[in-house]
Formats: structure tokens, C-alpha cells, sequence
């Protein structure tokens, strides 16, 4: 099938105001976040304008992915656009594994969870359910269920390290710790609980590309919209895929780099940046396009992307990034969380979990979402 | 809509007899504890019969609330319903606030929350599943969800500050303590807390009494049953309404006034006092309305009344009374319950969702529901 | 009605092969249990052809069971399936109990719940997937639901002695010990709550074999392969059931006589052995059933002896236990699990109802069962 495709638009104006378009605005930041790192300006500064800068390279990070991924054919392509789609995130995390941040970057894990969850859903059935006379959005049960059955056995193996601490007397991170050493066992245990957990994604993969593929694709004929790409040429996609992960790349070298000395700055924690800004601009493009098609009421999808994205960290994130804290950074990251993620993770999930369960949706339940992740925000900004 | 009313009853020995009577057979309780606490009576005797007088004057204070409702139109009716129908809870918080027994004050909300999920709620499906020949009750999923979601998230809300206690390290309330001085910050964090929750209230009202109405009122025209009054003029309800409110008043005034003596000499802890004893009497008449009505097959008023009313316990006054600590009473009282509160208030709103999330229910269940609550009792006994 | 039944088998090779035959391949590992007991050989290797001689005997157990239920009528005969459905089982704690191993005995109970959720529903769920064309296996949600309720309602009175010794600051049970001495509160309230649970269990009993028997057994005409017995007489059934039951007791003293000593020499802690070996070898044949049925596309009866034996474990052996406690062994053994056993068991409930609540089952989700399962192993063996 070859896939329905409008033409590339130009960068002007009218592209720029369009809901698609809106993040390269921020391009600009860019340049500002470069130059202000090099001039060595105040670190509060230099954060903002590299979290605002990271918005746009992710967002052509995921155009060019699904321009790649269309001239793929189905397989290889869905494969991609799986895989990729959480790179900007995995780019921020290394670097913040590399320069020793590991409490941010499971901060980062677990605001990345909680935001889809709480923030980027009540969004997106706030916006979908105000729509004057739309009394309820509905969306397909099953296929959220899977979704949300696969974030809970992740969460539930995510924990196990944590407990493995508690129980063992050994007590969690504290907030304002920056790294913790953990004994051996633990370290080994995470190993293991990270293999299981990839081996798990790999077989999801199968049935979500293979075995079950029309579960997550029912609509595929009905809804060309979503389907539609630029029409770029694979060289296109392939050099726009490349310079956006150098942009990333140096965007999150920057924020990451001024973390620190942001955080004391602007007087907020470590934790509270990693949970929640580090968590929000990683995602903030793919964020968009869920509140948007909840409006056009294709809440299939803005559901799917919401769980999905979330499940995904849970799932291949979060353990790729502790196999790799074994080669990268100061030493291994074993996935103890501290008791604010762990309570936030919990609750969050069993609240993902109730939502989709009914399989439709009001604003009042997006209201509530967004409450819970306000009251969870002001939890960690307090802590 | 004029709604239909039957003749308002003469309080005669077949009124008092008949299942919407009975309450007021409590009424010379009233008398007796004003008597025994003028008197110095024993602290046991005036905990009891202001326990027993509790009950009829928060009976009358619905009647009275319902009449002026139905006079006011659906809008502002319904407003009010709401608003007044934890009244005499809230009466009772209120002068154990002032007194200084915030321990109760939180058990007392815990404990009404748990008593509509499994008492009221046990009790309703179990005597309406026992009804002969009746295999199984059914009830709409729709709206007891959105019920359920709004407790869970409610909850999810409540026992953050007792996270951030936990995990900063101060540890929890012990169940001995009347009164516990927190520091600042959490006091913060619970006043943040209860605004966002009293906020997400609001807007709850809205949803229910303005654009999803029909979803919470489907049956209002087949069911002219459950909207009858007794016909009062506004005048004799906002009468009735006022001499219940005060009664309310002096019977909670005796009743927390002898709390500390009557646990001493009965031999039962402040604590479970407050989490089984007081938060049954401030309930009892609204609770036996519904398992009248589950007896009559109106589950899906039953299950409303059972996890409305604990939503709304959780949602507003648990709030309420977090602002109202800050200028009654010895000093604030953030929401920081104690490990048996958070673990039940946890396991009750998991199993309320369970419960309510199949639509139906056997007696069974009600059994079920019962054992649990007794379970809960039994510990909150030893503790 | 007169049960369908076929030739009772000669015990031949061909029978030996079959599905149902092969827990009798194991039999030759009861006299060399013996065998190695009474030389006093390593207590490994007594161990291990203790656990595999478990087998054949509880698979023995269970066919002598469902013969003379066959010949006693549905009342009597359902309900000496249900109680004598977990008896190795419970034969097997009664010895360790006796022994004093009372955290081998309660890590066996939660295995076992465990066990049956993760293992034996993943398992059922992956191999009735896996066959070729088959999309979504589905069964009846109704009857799951009722089982899972009754499952995370029992956990939950399970856990609360838990709550009352962690808020009463007297910490949990380390992995590492053998037995815990309670003080007297903890054993009163775990033996209320045991009360508590066998009368809601009695109450089960009535409601599944008498007021609404239909619901768990719809297609009993349409099904009579899983009816069939092997027509034994009465008894013959009896004088199998006793043999049975005495060589269950003759494996389980020895496996239990051998736990310590070969805990040692194997280097797995007696935790580990408890709520992962021991919690496999007394339930294998049934277990087998699960799966078997399952890859029959008979889902209705797979989840039901998953959800149906975790239920009975937490509802009615564990219980028994605790009361036979207070008579057999070295003192009261108060149900006061361990961390991992609490994490696990509430992880465990959360799933079985997420998993059983949507009525339908794929191959990916028996994956990430099992994954989950694994995890959860992973954590007990560096525990």
C-alpha cells in the first residue's frame, strides 16, 4: 500500500500557526541555547532555552522516523517507528547517564510514565470532551487493555528492585541524592529484571507487527489522515533523521550539562526537573498530536499513544538505559526508585488502568487526570 | 416539574414504624444526653445516647434539605442536595476540630469512606441478593465508574502527604497520638492539595448537574418514587432544616465533648471511635436508604448513594476540613493519615471498583464486602 | 445424572504417554526418596526425588477425589472437590508446620497463589495461543470476576496482620528466618481473621454449589469430556483415596524433614524453596490440567482452576493453617507475611484481575505473565 501523502509543505508562516507546525517555532532557541552556553551565561538560561530547543529537533525527529518508516513497507517500518519513537528521550537519558545523573534520568523514566498517563490523556479527553454537544468519546477497549496490561506488569517488575532495597533494610534513594552505590545483588537483580523485561518487548513486538497486527491497525483503510507523510525520498528522510539526532544530541548535551547548576538556581530540585521538565520536553511534539486527534474525536488513537508511549518506557526505555549504565557513566544504574516515584507510578497506573478499562471517556475524567498530576507535581515540588 | 410528594406523615406509630420512620424512634435520645451531660453522668452513657441522638437529627436534616431542594428547581435542588448532604458529618468534623482531635477528625473521614464501600454497600447487595428467586442485580457500569474513578483518584490525592511524610522520613501519625504537629512544609502541601481537590469538585458538580445530568438522573421520570417529598412549604423546610442543623450541632457537641472519657472507661481507642463508631452515626439514616432501596431491585440508586457518597467524603469534605483547620481549632491539620487508614482506605476503593466495575452484583458479594469491613474492624480493634 | 466415563486405563506405556498419564512417569521417585531417606544420602538429592515423588501421588489424590465425588451426587460430590481440590497441598504445610517451619509454610501459601496466577494462567494463556489461527481465546467474565473478587478480597484480610505489626513498628519477617515469635495481639487478630475468612468461605461453598451453581458450571451437558471419570466403584475410589493420601504424607515428611539441610547444601534459601519449589510440586498435575484445557480452546475451565485454586489457597487454606497453628507445631503462627510476599501477592491480585477482567486472552499476554512470574523468582532467589 502505498501511503496517501500531501505535499511537503514549505516552513512559511501558515505551516508555522498550524497545529503540526507550532514547534519549529521554537527553533530559534536552538542557536539562542548554543550561544548561550558558549558565552556562559546564567545556568537558569541556558536550561530554559535548551528544554524550549529540544522541542523542535524532536518534533522533525519523529517527521523524518515516519518518513523513513513509510518507505519501509510495514514491517520494517512499524518496526521503526516503535523503535524511534522514544529516541529523543533515550538521547537526554544517556547523556544525563553519562555525566553521573542517574536519579534524573529515573526521575525522567517515571515522569515520562506518569506525563503520558496523567497529563498527556487529561489533555486530551479535557480538550476532546469540552466540543460543544459531545456528551462521550468512546474508543476500543481491547486494544487499550493490552496497552495497559503491558504497563502494569512492567511497573510491577520495575518495582521489584525497590522492594528487593526496602525489604532489605537498606532503605530507598533519598530526593536529593544525585547517585546512589548500591550493592552488588541489586545491581544484578536489575540486570536480569532489565533482560526479562526486553525479552518481553521483543515478543510484543511480534504480536503487535505479526501475529496481532490488526488489533493496533483497524482503521488503517478508513483513516488515510494519520497514515499521511511529506512524500519525502528516503536520502530526505534518511539526512532530516540524521541532523535531528545530532540536534537532539547536542540540545540534551546542553541541558543536561546545565542541570545542576539550573537547579540551584532557580531553586527548583534535581528530582522535581527530572520528573517533570526533563519528562515533558522529551515528549512535547508527540504530546501534541494525542490532545489533537482527541479533538477530531480519534480517540483509538490518542489513547494508543498516550498508554502505548507509556508502556514503551516502561517496557524498553527504562531497561535499555540500565544495561547501558553499564558501559556508560560512573557505574550501573539499578532502578530503585524512591518512595515519591514509586506511590506516583502505582497510582498512576491503576488510575491508566480504570480509564481505558471503560473504553470511553467525558472532560471531567481528563479534569481529573490533570488534577492528580497537578497534586502529584506539587508533591515532588515540595519534596 | 412539580415532583410528586405524597402527604407529609404524621409522626404517628405507624410512620415511626415504617422503614423511613424508624430514626425517629431515637429521638428521646436526644433529651436523655443533654440530661446525663448537664447531669456529670458517666462518660460511656453520654457517648452513647449522644451517638443514638445523633441519628434522628441528621435523618431530619436530609428530609428538611430534600424538601427545600425540590422547591428550588432541578439547578439550584440539586446544589443543594449535594452540598448538604454530608451536613451532619461535616457538623460533627467541625466540633471535633475545635476540640483538638484531629486523629478522629481523619478516622472519621476514613472511616466514613470505608463505611459506604462495605458496609452500606455489603449490607445493600447482600439484603438485596437474598430476596427469593433473584439470581443477580444489575446496575449501570457508566455512571457508577465515573463514581468510582472520581474516589480513586480522590484518594490517590489524600494519601500524598502521607507519602511525602513517609518518604521524608518523619514517619506517620501513631494510632494513640490525638494530635500530631507537623511541619510547615506538609501542612503546605495538604492546603495545595485540598484547593486542587476542591476545584476538581467544582467542576464535578458541573458535569453532574449541568452538561451530564441525564447520566446520573436517567430514570427520572419512571422513578417518581425516589423524587417524592412530603410537600412541605419552603418555610417549614428551611424551619425544620435550621432546628435540625442545631440539634446536629448539640448533639456533636456532646458527643466529641465525651469522646476522650467515654474511650478511657469503655475500653475502646479514640481511634476506632472515630473510624467505626462516629463515622456510622453521621450516615445511618442516609445508609439505611440504601439498602431499602437494593431490597426493592433500584441497584443503581443503591450503588450512587453508597460510592457518591464516599466520593464525596474523599472530594469535599476531607478538603473542607483541611481549610477550615486553619482557623478553627489549635492549628492545621494536613491530611496525614496513619498506616491503617492508608492501607484500608486503599484496599476499600480498589475493591469498590472492582465491585462496581461489573455492573452487577450477587449476595455474595455483599457477603463478601461485610467480611472485609469486619476484618478491617478487627484490626482497627487490636490497633 | 449418571456421569460420562471411560474404561478406567491400564496403567501401559500408552497411557503413560498421554497427557493425563505422565505425572505417573514420576512414580519410581517415591521409593527412592524412601530409599535416600533411610540411607541418609545428601540431603539434596533426598530433597529433589521428594518433590518430584510429591507428584504422582497429589495427581493420584486428585483422581481418587473426582471419582468419589462422581459417585456421591453433585452436592456432596462438589463439595469434596472443592476441599479435597488443595489437600497435598495442605498435607504438605501440615508437616512443615509440625516441623516449625512456619515462614516455609507461609512463603508456600503465597507461592501457591502465585504460582497459580502467573505460571499456571500464563502458561494456559501462551500455549492455548500459540495455536495456529487462533487470534483471541475468550471466556466467561462473570464467573472469572466473582473468583478474582473473592481473591483480592481475601488478600486483602490476608495482608492486614501485615499492616498491624509494620504500624505497630514491629517490622516484618526477614527472609532468613525459620520462625517468628508474635507477640499475643498479632496471633489474636490473625486467628479472627481466619474465622472471618472460613465463614465467608462456607458462605462461598453455598453459593457456588447451591444458590447459583449454574454459574460455574453452564455447559455441563454441552462438556462431557471434562465430567468423565474412569467409572472406579466406590470402593475402589475410597481405598486410592487413602493410599494417596498416605503416600502424599510419606513424600511430604521426607521433602520437609530434607528442606533445611538441603536449603544449605544447594545454596537456595528455605524462602526460596518454600514459595517457589514447594509451591510447584503440590499443585503440578492439577496445574497441567490448566494448560491442557486451554490448548482445547476451553478457557472457561483453564482460568477457572487458575483464579478458582488462588481464591481457595487464600480463603480457605490459609486459614485452616493458621488454626491448626494453635494446636500443631511449636506455637501460633500469625499470617504476618514478609515484604516480598506482600509485594508480590498484591502485584499478583492486581494482574489475575486485570487479566480475567477483560474475558478474552492472547499468546503475548500468557508472555508477559510469565515474564512477570520470572521477575518475581529472580527477586526471591537474591533475596
Amino acid at each position: 500500500m502505498t501511503p496517501a501523502h500531501t505535499d511537503a509543505p514549505s516552513f512559511g508562516a501558515r505551516f508555522l500557526l498550524s497545529p503540526q507546525g507550532w514547534p519549529y517555532l521554537l527553533v530559534p532557541f536552538i542557536p539562542v541555547a548554543i550561544a548561550l552556553e558558549v558565552a556562559g551565561a546564567a545556568a537558569g538560561f541556558v536550561f530554559f532555552s535548551a528544554a524550549l530547543g529540544v522541542i523542535p529537533t524532536a518534533a522533525l525527529m519523529g517527521r523524518a522516523t515516519e518518513e523513513v518508516a513509510a518507505r519501509s513497507g510495514p514491517g520494517i517500518g512499524g518496526l521503526l517507528n516503535v523503535t524511534f519513537g522514544n529516541a529523543p528521550e533515550l538521547i537526554i537519558a544517556l547523556f544525563a547517564l553519562e555525566a553521573g545523573l542517574q536519579e534524573v534520568v529515573k526521575a525522567s523514566i517515571v515522569g515520562s510514565i506518569l506525563g503520558n498517563i496523567l497529563l498527556v490523556m487529561g489533555a486530551a479527553m479535557l480538550a476532546g470532551g469540552v466540543v460543544r454537544d459531545r456528551q462521550v468519546q468512546r474508543f476500543d477497549r481491547t486494544a487499550a487493555n493490552v496497552q495497559s496490561l503491558m504497563l502494569i506488569l512492567a511497573v510491577a517488575a520495575l518495582v521489584m528492585p525497590a522492594v528487593f532495597e526496602l525489604v532489605d533494610g537498606q532503605g530507598l534513594p533519598r530526593v536529593d541524592q544525585e547517585r546512589v552505590n548500591f550493592d552488588s545483588t541489586v545491581e544484578d537483580l536489575s540486570l536480569a529484571v532489565a533482560i526479562v523485561l526486553i525479552a518481553t518487548y521483543v515478543a510484543g513486538l511480534v504480536f503487535s507487527l505479526r501475529t496481532h497486527k490488526e488489533l493496533f491497525n483497524p482503521h488503517s483503510e478508513d483513516e488515510p489522515e494519520h497514515d499521511d507523510t511529506w512524500g519525502w525520498s528516503i536520502r530526505r528522510s534518511v539526512i532530516a533523521l540524521a541532523v535531528a539526532g545530532l540536534a537532539v544530541g547536542v540540545m540534551s548535551e546542553i541541558l543536561v550539562g546545565s542541570i545542576e547548576a539550573a537547579s540551584e538556581s532557580i531553586g527548583l530540585s534535581e528530582f522535581f526537573i527530572g520528573i517533570i521538565v526533563v519528562a515533558i520536553v522529551g515528549n512535547a511534539a508527540e504530546h501534541w498530536v494525542a490532545v489533537l486527534v482527541a479533538v477530531k474525536d480519534k480517540m483509538d488513537l490518542s489513547v494508543n499513544i498516550a498508554i502505548g508511549s507509556s508502556a514503551q518506557v516502561a517496557m524498553f526505555v527504562a531497561p535499555v538505559l540500565v544495561l547501558l549504565s553499564f558501559v556508560i557513566g560512573p557505574g550501573p544504574m539499578p532502578l530503585v526508585f524512591n518512595g515519591f516515584e514509586i506511590a506516583a507510578i502505582f497510582l498512576g497506573v491503576l488510575v491508566a488502568y480504570q480509564v481505558t478499562n471503560e473504553g470511553e471517556s467525558t472532560w471531567f475524567e481528563g479534569v481529573q487526570l490533570l488534577a492528580l498530576y497537578v497534586i502529584l507535581g506539587l508533591t515532588f515540588y515540595f519534596a
